[in-house]
């Protein structure tokens, strides 16, 4: 088997996929899609991923390619076809809480700060673009602290990381970037220092990637013409 | 064993969940959450869903009450607790189609017509609300047809019903109450006629809901105050 991951460097939905991979131990080939240049719209991307956006996991096996896109998808086939170590919890009521609050973010917060739709609010000339991915970033992260506070370990559920702390940590770096603070969640802010003490997290870190800024001073910039999720 | 759904008739949400029961002839209670009454704004049901939101499934077992939000964490944990009739595809590539397919409209369009979402463009005074919801309806639907189409049976996945019919039918049903037609995407409205040829899908529809308004000639009626998605 052979495996190539889709990515852009600052793609949030990208950088889940990242962690569990390297959290897992699994080698793969890195493939930037500069969002900027809007690659992802061409055909050869559309082929790839209908919804024109990253990440998309590659798998060669057998002789078929094949092309899974959506974090939650690939995870899950992931964790399927490498089960050690895991990212669900061994019972269901365990996997149901993980995959709840990865929801919470995967379908409950990011899409409001994806980078197809504050372009378009911009070209709207609303003027409410970022009094717009704040207001959703702070209720569902209010939301998520309550949620993930009651029934946390060291991480989102229990003392290992699983599928919840792939989708918080990258969620609290997109709250950063769009200037929300994150001191008034304190479960949230203790298990993202948790995250970031483990090598798998920081391998899988925005400017650890090849398609990075070369400096590590890059600024928050304003919202790129294209898609950043999957 | 004991099951109680938390729903609303209109919401898309609860109604792929109450697919999925049907579907595997699951008994529950059904509760109504009135939304437009901002009943889910509550701490009873902060309670149930920190996200304060529908669907939630009422789970009581051993006598330990659990509450399960998020619908792609319930309809899996109902997957793995009532295997059969199976929602999701025996191997490790269909299921991570299947779940790709969902999420290509629990997470890329479903989001845009929560609402929330359209009740705060409203408040803005944007006057942008049904631009806004038709653009994304248009530009996921028109991505989810390619995606769908591509390995296609009678369903959305083989020649019965998974997951990804549980999230389709809904969402046409949104398309169409925000005004977007669906006859641009005959795979879709083909498995959509598939889908309401079954019992557990007329049974799981919103007029047919005990909260439904008695009248089956329900106006499509300007977005709600409340959210109206898990």
């Amino acid at each position: 088997m052979r495996l190539a991951l889709y990515s852009y460097w600052r793609s949030s939905s990208s950088w889940r996929v990242r962690i569990g991979l390297h959290w897992k131990g699994i080698p793969f080939e890195y493939r930037a899609v500069d969002l900027r240049e809007g690659v992802q719209f061409g055909d050869v991307h559309g082929a790839r991923n209908a919804m024109h956006q990253v990440p998309v996991l590659e798998v060669e096996e057998d002789g078929v390619v094949h092309h899974l896109a959506q974090s939650m998808a690939i995870l899950q086939w992931l964790e399927e076809r490498f089960p050690s170590p895991a990212l669900l919890p061994a019972d269901a009521y365990g996997r149901a809480r993980v995959r709840m609050l990865a929801e919470h973010v995967n379908s409950g917060i990011q899409p409001y700060q994806n980078q197809a739709v504050l372009k378009w609010l911009q070209e709207q000339r609303t003027g409410l673009a970022l009094e717009w991915v704040q207001h959703w970033l702070r209720q569902g992260l209010e939301a998520l602290e309550h949620a993930v506070a009651y029934g946390a370990g060291n991480f989102c559920h229990g003392h290992s990381p699983s599928l919840a702390d792939l989708y918080l940590v990258p969620q609290l770096y997109g709250a950063r970037r769009f200037g929300v603070g994150v001191d008034a969640w304190p479960t949230l802010k203790r298990i993202e220092r948790a995250c970031q003490e483990l090598p798998a997290f920081a391998r899988a870190a925005p400017l650890a990637q090849p398609d990075a800024p070369a400096a590590p001073a890059a600024q928050p910039d304003a919202p790129a013409p294209a898609a950043e999720r999957s």
